[in-house]
């Protein structure tokens, strides 16, 4: 008996591993979760071919509050559970996880892509300058939530560049777009005065990175907030200080403007 | 012509996505770099079979040096170069990709899994709580590098951990080891005495991750130092303040000694 998480990477079935697929294949009984991130060109269909056996949709509840009634369905078989992204970088993965292990299970981790690392690829921004990822909340209450705008600060006093998860919420179909996160940044930027959202500070928007459609634009708050990025997953990154391969990376792979570069080269 | 850039994850060969290997299959011409990390069980064998083409291992001097040349030799054709993890995360696949793209080449990225997030889930860590990742270099000269040490502290004292990537020197065959990395940030302890490097501070070893023989061993540094960890590639996390929940994934999925979590919960 045992559960072994496995990644789908960022868009479709086929951000499978090959070892992914083979403990799909082995495993008795296959799991899906599809509310923690949201993978724009998943076919549950052709994913059931690939694995050539049927996947259960899991929900919130199934993994939250009934997690046990899950585990005891998943009791004395060698199950998977396919998850978006790379597995465990979400806090319910492990706490269920943990409860799994408990209950004498044997579990694993067969790991894929995720926007956190992918991000650098994306942008052309390094890797090792990037600081600690924050995610921006749909808003709900006023005020905003400042957290993330500080973490912003605090990354790009120490040289680093912050990126930004923004929330969906899959099973309201709501997600937080580029611009609205834009927006609740410029009204902390009205309270804070850091100086990180301006009109002209630096920004790169992000959407449906690992898809063929995807869409990466670097350019002044003033102008991104006007950018049309489509569908979710989006997220958006805030740069510090650029080396000059960075510069050159932004111009070709994020058409960056050159005034949009002033003040970070 | 085009320049694809496909990550083959972690491990092995298995690592790769099934969009990447399906990019592999469609391309004329399909290289493979090894010296940015190792992939432990890749066999290149099994790779080509699994392509069911020939694939030309390229050298750092192909990448860098004498990437004219490389480019040259890609020119016109649809072209896939495989490397090991994610793909541009390092600096000199940028450096290839600007440069490709300077030359009229289509480029693009086909990710895969990188130890920056695996470490959340092989761990059982927050993946949001981790700061600014740090490479320590092979020690070369005295006095050591300080910045890996200074890192640390900087993200402990914001509540954020820190993984440490262990330099590896392929090409010379030579890699810094878990026990070698406590040696140097001991050292700096006793120079700078910022309280991260002390007998009993708590770290992760990790070593293989994504492999089936992967290790992760949580402990107090003067135990953590005689552990035997085996072949590279090495890592090692210094974990800020611990939420409950990673309090338990470090006792269950990384063996941590009761004792070794004292002042850290």
């Amino acid at each position: 008996m045992s559960l072994n998480f496995v990644g789908l990477g960022l868009h479709d079935e086929r951000g499978l591993s090959l070892r992914g697929l083979e403990e799909a294949r082995a495993a008795e009984l296959v799991f899906i979760e599809l509310y923690t991130s949201r993978l724009p060109a998943l076919s549950l269909e052709r994913l059931e071919q690939l694995i050539g056996k049927s996947v259960r949709v899991l929900k919130r509840s199934d993994l939250e509050e009934d997690s046990s009634e899950t585990l005891k369905a998943m009791a004395g078989k060698r199950c998977v559970l396919l998850v978006p992204g790379d597995p465990l970088v979400n806090t319910t993965h492990t706490a269920l996880r943990l409860e799994a292990e408990r209950r004498g299970m044997k579990t694993g981790v067969v790991h894929a892509a995720s926007i956190t690392s992918a991000v650098a690829g994306a942008t052309g921004l390094q890797s090792s300058k990037f600081g600690r990822t924050v995610s921006m909340p749909i808003p709900r209450d006023a005020p905003a939530v400042e957290s993330p705008y500080l973490w912003i600060f605090e990354n790009i006093s120490k040289g680093l560049h912050t990126l930004v998860l923004l929330e969906m919420d899959l099973e309201a179909n709501r997600y937080l777009t580029i611009a609205e996160c834009i927006t609740v940044l410029r009204s902390l930027e009205a309270l804070y005065a850091k100086g990180i959202a301006r009109p002209q500070s630096l920004a790169i928007g992000l959407a449906r990175i690992g898809s063929e459609d995807f869409k990466v634009k670097a350019d002044r708050l003033e102008r991104l907030a006007h950018v049309d990025f489509g569908e979710p997953p989006h997220s958006i990154v805030f740069p510090s200080r650029l080396h000059f391969v960075e510069v050159d990376a932004l111009k070709v792979f994020a058409h960056a403007p050159d005034d949009a570069l002033e003040g970070y080269r």
